[in-house]
């Protein structure tokens, strides 16, 4: 396995290997790998393709508020696993390598990033369609592996890729959960063991919604008030958004339809948790 | 040569060109080509790659009130300037082809692209930069090549290939004149035979600007008032604008240096024109 920092090697290693006709499969990560992610790198493998990680916490997703500092980094612990699972390539760039101090291109997308996620987190998506147009870039993908549990940020690099033109076949691997239920997630790492025992509400929350809408339930507001009771069961949960939207458009329903998706956000305790489900 | 109407089609293209190990150039322009065009495709054939040549008048860069509709299109003519000059590859999309009616994301530079043709369009670097990169995504070519008569444009994309690490050059090509001085542009067909003799306006400022300049005036104020009267000599011209300004970042000046660059946008009748000049 090749530990590569520097974007012009990266660039040139997938040159080479792009010129070899053989395929280059991307997971983009931002480390502090756990099964989601291996559940990413198998589904890449299984494309047959040199497998490249990226792990980089991206500044440019972060609010100053929020816990770019605190976010876990463990570059050994995440490169052990990504031998362990036989990767071709870890990308792990420094920040100065990332961004100049005078960067002043955005990739935005302005309709499915607009609610949500990026409603609560005006600069989020900014961040994330920049980053990963900027690893598209450096690490040349003919194909990229996002997880389903950022169910937002899947459709607007869905849509990113379309309108851009990229040339990236993008995949995206069902969220892996704890035995309880709990979508893996690096920030569940923040969780103290009694948070960590109420963090299943999202979860719960979703298959409250999933049972009515499969009892014939289609009112959107009432799934929505329905997931708000489950979450507000856990006294340290406090709730950000429940609703349900259209599955490719992220825009709310009145009436909801199959392939809508259910979502919650809810703080517990202090980290602050996503969750979905496609219905 | 190759006619390319389809985005798939140069993706498949330029792919099967790569995996042969040849280089590929790509000539974005919207079409009708002049003489500075071809300079550019000269320029791009010295590289001794393919040369791609993208012909495409971009709806997205253009003002509801601007020439989007008047812009002249000439593809037959194009096609045979293309084939004359040994062109490799014609990518002329179709509107349909190039933007979806949902499209929702966009390539924005924040600083480069603020001010002079950024202050007086503002959706027009969002439509360069978007489209551009679009090209490059679809052309994957090696190099790029940019007239220096769009001075800014130059600089705007040269940033956002930097930001975005695009693994293209860029070249920029000298502006290419007309035996009296005017720059070369497709806009020129607008002019009259009256307006035509008075366009060189633009071209005589900024001589005047280079010349008070090595004689030693680096006042940017009065270099800017000397072109403003220049300018104003035509009756038919109305100033846009006309300044000195940072070489790299354009903005404005107030001691000028050598490296710096004269800049002026003028009305001459009702047909907008832009020109520059490296200090």
């Amino acid at each position: 396995m090749e530990l590569i920092r520097s974007v012009r090697s990266m660039q040139e290693a997938a040159l080479t290997v792009k010129r070899s006709a053989r395929r280059i499969a991307l997971v983009p990560t931002m480390g502090a790998l756990h099964e989601g992610h291996v559940a990413l790198i198998r589904a890449a493998q299984n494309r047959g393709a040199a497998v490249v990680v990226s792990i980089y916490v991206n500044p440019a997703q972060f609010a100053p508020h929020e816990d770019f500092k605190q976010y876990p980094r463990d570059l050994d612990g995440d490169l052990a696993v990504c031998r362990r699972e036989g990767v071709d390539v870890v990308f792990a760039p420094t920040d100065e390598e990332m961004y100049a101090t005078d960067a002043s291109t955005w990739v935005t997308e302005s309709l499915i990033a607009k609610r949500l996620e990026g409603e609560r987190r005006p600069h989020f998506f900014r961040g994330v369609c920049t980053v990963v147009s900027k690893l598209f870039l450096i690490c040349q993908p003919d194909v990229a592996v996002f997880g389903q549990k950022d169910y937002q940020q899947w459709k607007v690099i869905q849509r990113m890729v379309r309108d851009l033109n990229f040339p990236v076949e993008i995949i995206a691997v069902p969220t892996v959960r704890e035995p309880d239920g709990l979508a893996c997630s690096s920030r569940n790492r923040y969780l103290d063991p009694l948070e960590r025992a109420q963090a299943t509400v999202l979860y719960k929350a979703l298959l409250v919604a999933r049972d009515l809408f499969n009892q014939g339930e289609f009112n959107a507001h009432r799934l929505a008030s329905a997931m708000i009771r489950a979450i507000e069961l856990a006294p340290s949960a406090r709730l950000d958004y429940a609703e349900v939207a259209d599955g490719e458009t992220l825009m709310p329903r009145s009436e909801v339809r199959r392939g809508d998706v259910a979502l919650v956000a809810a703080y517990i305790g202090k980290t602050r948790l996503i969750d979905n489900l496609v219905l």
